[in-house]
């Protein structure tokens, strides 16, 4: 049966796509299993990181760069990574009119992810939607998230390209700054540009990337301009996006890059393992219990933890 | 014997402080020990990190701070992390010319710690060192890092107070902005201010706070100007420090930090042990002969997690 959804995913197939993910985000031990079948069919994608703070116009603008990267022909799956509370809704609305927009073309799949208060998991299960999008033949995955904490800078990390959409308001700027996104970004969109502030934000942000590099490359950062809600700037977009990917291609360090998340990857499977088997909900009670007394110097957080070791719980 | 140490470092006797450190730095089982005993006299020291680029003049600034602190009454210690190769002897040479500067005074300890190559240790030990400073009664420890990597990142966000320096010269801005320092700086200090291009670094660096504010306070971040080989602005840059120290203190933050800090110790002191015991030579033996294999996705990171967890190496 999973071999069943396995090849429907190779083959593309919507549904087993979705279903796929669905066990993804529900930590199913179907996942593992499933992402163990169609591992030797990934890693062929380009991923894009888009993020920003929240209302810069990011859906728009990855709506806009699917049209055109459908226009080139190729196949274009989208993660959206929201934050938002269930309460609001938000991220419902916003699907609902992405999906009469794109979301009906054969060839385009896209998925919002909530937080549900489980960020911690989230960047974990981000990647692995990816490896399932990967698999399904997609060319292009964009991966969509609101710059607001070290778990979206770490999914932001995975992408090859990643770009950071603001927009004129310069109280964005500061949380821009405040939320580490002046490092991560590989390309700047200054969205809604048609807005006063515009230029002000222009000479901030090259003043900013001039005292700046990106991490991997002596490649100029680029800012660009954009009009997301008129599909102004599109296609510089892209070209920025290609560009990027050519340089990153033509000098090893996509390779390297790849590589590098692969140490990671296994790492952090292996912590993930070491560090659930160990914390117990019993050995987790012992901390709520003690910490006070390491705070007040009681006990030291070196007997502490050997007790933990040897306590067997 | 070590009951016998930890007494002595209690009275702040200057051997027995550097034998502890050692044992720390040597990673020696009895080190353990010592912070066991040690630790419910820990706490009192305030921590000031102090980093930037090479070359920027940390040291004589850190050098004059020192004298003003002695002046002021109070008790030093210095952890200078110098990432400086064995062969180049900087370090060495700079020690000297301190020593003979403040290290005469009995109420000043001075450590410089390499990294000789084992950086990831480094962040563990220079805060081991720390509990031992603390523990001897020191009123301020001033922690010296070279910014260029991700564990002086995480010793300098050990210390209650970050202070940047940078230099005129924009060369030394852009590893600033490269090494994420802008990120955790509390105070900036352009030093060498006699300089040509001090107005416009001082300007650059505004532009840059203005659109981000201190990770933990709505504090403004102060820019101060020194030229420490004349021991000008120390005075200001004291005032600073306390400045901040008193607002960290007046609302929780501080208590917060520490506890922060405290959790995060514990998660260390966990995963380090979980992690030692895990990876094996063996274990690694492996990751190094399957890692071809796995990029070439010939076997999948969860296939081979699992077997690593089953292979009982």
């Amino acid at each position: 049966m999973l071999k069943d959804l396995a090849g429907k995913i190779l083959g593309s197939h919507k549904p087993a796509i979705a279903r796929g993910i669905s066990l993804v985000e529900n930590e199913s031990k179907q996942a593992n299993e499933l992402l163990k079948m169609l591992y030797k069919n990934t890693g062929k994608a380009y991923i894009i990181g888009i993020t920003g703070p929240p209302g810069a116009g990011k859906s728009t603008l990855t709506n806009n760069l699917t049209r055109l990267l459908r226009e080139k022909g190729f196949k274009v799956g989208i993660i959206a990574v929201d934050p938002t509370s269930p309460f609001t809704g938000g991220a419902l609305l916003g699907d609902r009119i992405r999906m009469q927009e794109i979301g009906i073309d054969s060839e385009v799949f896209i998925r919002s992810m909530a937080t549900r208060g489980s960020l911690g998991g989230l960047s974990k299960k981000a990647k692995e939607a990816c490896e399932i999008l990967d698999a399904s033949g997609k060319d292009f995955i964009i991966i969509e998230t609101v710059g607001v904490g070290q778990s979206e800078l770490d999914i932001a990390q995975t992408a090859d390209t990643t770009i950071v959409v603001l927009v004129p308001e310069s109280g964005d700027a500061v949380q821009t700054m405040k939320a580490g996104l002046m490092e991560i970004g590989d390309i700047f969109v200054i969205n809604k540009s048609d807005r006063d502030g515009s230029e002000a934000l222009g000479v901030a942000l090259r003043t900013m990337l001039h005292l700046k590099m990106t991490r991997e490359s002596d490649l100029e950062v680029p800012v660009i301009k954009t009009v997301a809600s008129k599909n102004l700037g599109t296609e510089e977009l892209y070209e920025k996006i290609d560009a990027h990917k050519k340089y990153l291609q033509a000098n090893g360090k996509f390779e390297n890059k790849r590589k590098e998340n692969l140490l990671k990857q296994i790492a952090e499977l292996v912590n993930n393992r070491l560090e659930n088997k160990f914390w117990t909900s019993e050995k987790k009670n012992v901390l709520e219990r003690k910490l006070g007394k390491i705070s007040e110097r009681e006990i030291t957080p070196y007997d502490f933890v050997d007790d933990l070791f040897q306590s067997g719980i």
